[in-house]
């Protein structure tokens, strides 16, 4: 339980999470998807979700700036969790709000 | 999303629900449930988890130590999502780990 609340609980990595749920992305389409992130910030929530292998980090051959990051198999089973988290989530606000 | 990660994510407020999932309980009853929380802690959680509307509290009519704290209907609509988390959780442990 507490490990999810780790990776999903976070400021960024949610936010992470859901913008390759997209598609895969370049490091600097993410970061400007995310908005305020700085680089250093992102750098380490994309390590440490690699590190849970939720996304994953293809370097290309043509450049160094054509790694991009995308969610692994098992990143894309975090999904339908989320879903259920956020629906709950809403109705939560209708019951409590009134 | 983070109304929902506030409410599980807690040191305690997870385990109180837990507890009570089982059947209603008296003060006492939790307290030795959750082994070292304080008196303090667990009346601060136990009027969050009312004031959302996921417990509710019976004052008996025969004595003071008589009040009870059950699950209401919503808060029972929380245990699925808490059930696919820790399912998905324990499934990404064996990811990570091997």
């Amino acid at each position: 339980m507490d490990d999810v609340i780790e990776i999903i609980g976070g400021r960024w990595r949610g936010a992470i999470l859901a913008s390759l749920c997209d598609k895969e992305k370049r490091f600097n389409e993410l970061k400007r998807d995310l908005g305020s992130i700085t680089a250093r910030t992102l750098t380490n929530e994309l390590k440490y979700l690699e590190m849970n292998k939720l996304i994953s980090r293809e370097v290309g051959t043509t450049s160094v700036s054509s790694v991009v990051y995308s969610l692994t198999k098992h990143g894309k089973s975090l999904d339908p969790l989320i879903q259920s988290i956020v629906s709950w989530g809403q109705k939560h606000r209708k019951i409590v709000l009134g």
